[in-house]
């Protein structure tokens, strides 16, 4: 569940999903879009509990579910059976997991998907805050007289003309934008290099560590990542900051992987089931 | 999960079914029937993931499900698109939910239907052991020198005849067979005397008690019973154990619910998650 700018998206939804939710007291009224990576078990088989349940604790706005268009033959069915009078709808936008290519936008965020290799079409999905406002300097502001009309174009750039003819260069009176934030998600994937120019210097990255080195060959046969190669990704995208996460269930040490990982990217943290990372 | 002569037998399969058995340290070999009483979601939205995650753990008897008909529809497809390669067979058997009838029997034990009161045609598990053989008095068959190749039929209520002619009575070399274990599942239903016939006198009895008697006019328009009604059920029924469960999530403490039963059934227990019940 990423929380950003007061709206919730969910990225993929496993079996228990509603159930963790719940767990962690996390409210839903703020979920309106739910973004499906691939069509398998363990990233959607989730979906019906949630809606159905959502359909029983009045939630009301819309569900949009971003996901391959397979998923709506094989979901829309059990809807209509099972969920008969939702209190909102369940719309579906098929996405095209081959394509980086803008699948939703508000007034200030964009995801786009991340084509990644895969035994079935998968994608990831990159999550950017759109540029907000210049904060104005507020002495400056009085010290120059600006009128409270022309403050909405300063704040998105302008310069200030006084009454007297002087021109008040817009870096004067306010300070830059608070950077936008950007996050990549990157699960299920076979190590990657095509994804680098889109994930470049993100301020955090999910990004699967099924195996260790040690399952290599196992991990190029079932296109999965190792914790060191989720780690040669974000060192070579330069990112901010990895999450790993995904882990095959034959590691019950799972601050193996995260060392595995560290020896080639530091700014690594192991993913853990029921806790929150912050920006 | 219900564990008899060494089979198990899944009852109802919720979201999250196949993680509380890994909780749990279930092994799952000896899962070969599963019955659904009813389609509403908290009662089979586990069915996928439990057999998507089989079909990885190397489990190879078939999974029988016996459910309303509408499931097979609802679930096959689903099956075919995540499930392409499974090492076993998913059978379904339709059920008719409103007939008293056995749905399955081997060798040693016999299930039949219960109809229940629901909003959506839904029916009860009564599990019967079949009656086993009677127990030989090994001291007599030695005194009478009753050949081996007699012992069988011995066993299952023939005299004997000595070699002078004499007629040994069968209850002189025998003891009674262990009296056979019934167990009743009964959910979701609202209060419904019709039962009582079918469930007379099992060991256990598991009867839903979604609500207090505070919440009567509630119970009874969404079809589920009090605690109160799960205890006159028990008691009309003249069960030697009652379990209930299926509690509404209004009621944080459950001893209230088993307090109220207990009024009508002294021998009631709190069904509880995660936890085993034995006969």
């Amino acid at each position: 569940m990423l929380e950003l700018r007061n709206k919730q998206f969910l990225i993929d939804c496993g079996e228990g999903t509603q159930i963790r939710m719940r767990q962690m007291g996390l409210k839903n009224n703020h979920l309106g879009h739910i973004f499906i990576s691939h069509l398998h078990g363990d990233h959607c088989f989730g979906l019906m509990g949630l809606i159905s349940t959502f359909g029983m604790l009045s939630h009301t706005s819309d569900i949009h579910i971003h996901a391959h268009s397979d998923l709506e033959k094989l979901l829309q069915p059990q809807l209509n059976y099972f969920c008969e009078k939702l209190p909102f709808q369940v719309i579906f936008h098929p996405i095209n997991p081959s394509a980086h290519e803008i699948i939703y936008e508000d007034r200030t965020i964009q995801v786009s998907s991340i084509p990644l290799k895969h035994r079935v079409p998968c994608c990831g999905f990159l999550f950017k805050e759109k540029a907000g406002d210049r904060h104005i300097k507020r002495d400056m502001i009085d010290f120059y007289n600006v009128p409270v009309w022309q403050i909405g174009k300063i704040k998105q750039g302008a310069d200030f003309t006084t009454e007297e003819g002087e021109i008040i260069p817009n870096d004067i009176l306010t300070l830059p934008p608070t950077p936008p934030i950007r996050f990549a998600y990157c699960s299920d994937t076979a190590y990657s290099e095509k994804i680098i120019p889109i994930i470049e210097g993100v301020d955090l990255l999910f990004h699967e560590a099924t195996f260790m080195e040690g399952e290599l060959p196992r991990a190029k046969a079932t296109m999965h990542s190792t914790a060191r190669q989720a780690g040669e990704i974000a060192k070579k995208a330069n990112v901010k900051k990895l999450i790993i996460g995904h882990y095959s269930a034959r590691y019950s040490l799972k601050s193996d992987l995260l060392n595995e990982a560290k020896q080639v990217f530091e700014h690594t943290v192991l993913g853990e089931d029921m806790t929150s990372y912050e920006f």
